[in-house]
C-alpha cells in the first residue's frame, strides 16, 4: 500500500516499446511505457486495451481511420480490434491490459515482450 | 473507439463523491470522481481499488497509517482493507475498480452512489 508515482517510474528507464508493470487492479495491470515510431499491426483476440496518454502524442492507427491522442487522453481498444500505434514524437503512456497481455498480440516479432519487468 | 479526455470530464460536474464511468477496460470500470471532505470507513470484500490522483492532495487513511497521495500519484488499496479518504481541499481522482463497485464498500449510508452515471 505505498503510492506510486507515475513521472518518477517513466523517469527511470529510457528505452522504447517495453511495457513495465507498476501497479495490478483485480487482475488488469497498469504498464507504463514509451513509444517512439511505428509499433506493428496487431489484435488482442481476448481483451481489451486501455492507453492513457501521459505525454507526447499517440497516434493509434485502425484499419479505418486514425486517432490523435495527446496528454491527458485516453483511448480504449476493444478486443480483436487491429490496431498499430505510432509516435513520432517519443510518447509516454500508460497502459491498462491484463497481466499476461503480449504487447504484439497476435503478431509476436522482435519487439514482443513476454515477461514485463516490474518497477 | 473515440478518445476520452479526462480533464473535460472532470470539469463537466461539480458534486463531490459521486463517482462516474468514464471507460471501461476488461471488466474494470475507470471513474472520475471530486472529493472534499472525510469520506467514510469502508473496506470492499473482494475488490481491489485503485485511485490515482490527478489534482490535489488526497490523504488515504488505514487504521494503522496514512498515505498523502499527490497529482500524478496513485495507490492501490487491496480487497479487504478498511480506508477512508480524506481531502481537505479539493481533489479530483481517476478509480479503477469493478464496474459494480458500490464506493462505500460495506457501509451503505446516504453517501453510497447505486448506479454511477456515465459520463
Amino acid at each position: 500500500m505505498n503510492k506510486i508515482n507515475v513521472a518518477e517510474k517513466l523517469g527511470s528507464f529510457s528505452e522504447h516499446f517495453t511495457p513495465k508493470v507498476i501497479a495490478e487492479v483485480n487482475g488488469q495491470s497498469l504498464k507504463v511505457v514509451k513509444a517512439l515510431g511505428e509499433f506493428v499491426w496487431h489484435s488482442h483476440e481476448d481483451d481489451d486495451e486501455l492507453f492513457w496518454v501521459i505525454s507526447g502524442n499517440l497516434k493509434m492507427c485502425f484499419r479505418d481511420r486514425e486517432v490523435m491522442v495527446g496528454p491527458g487522453e485516453m483511448i480504449v481498444v476493444p478486443r480483436g480490434i487491429e490496431h498499430k500505434p505510432v509516435a513520432e514524437e517519443e510518447v509516454e503512456v500508460v497502459l491498462i491490459e491484463p497481466a499476461g497481455l503480449l504487447n504484439t498480440g497476435d503478431a509476436e516479432s522482435e519487439l514482443t515482450v513476454h515477461n514485463p519487468e516490474r518497477i
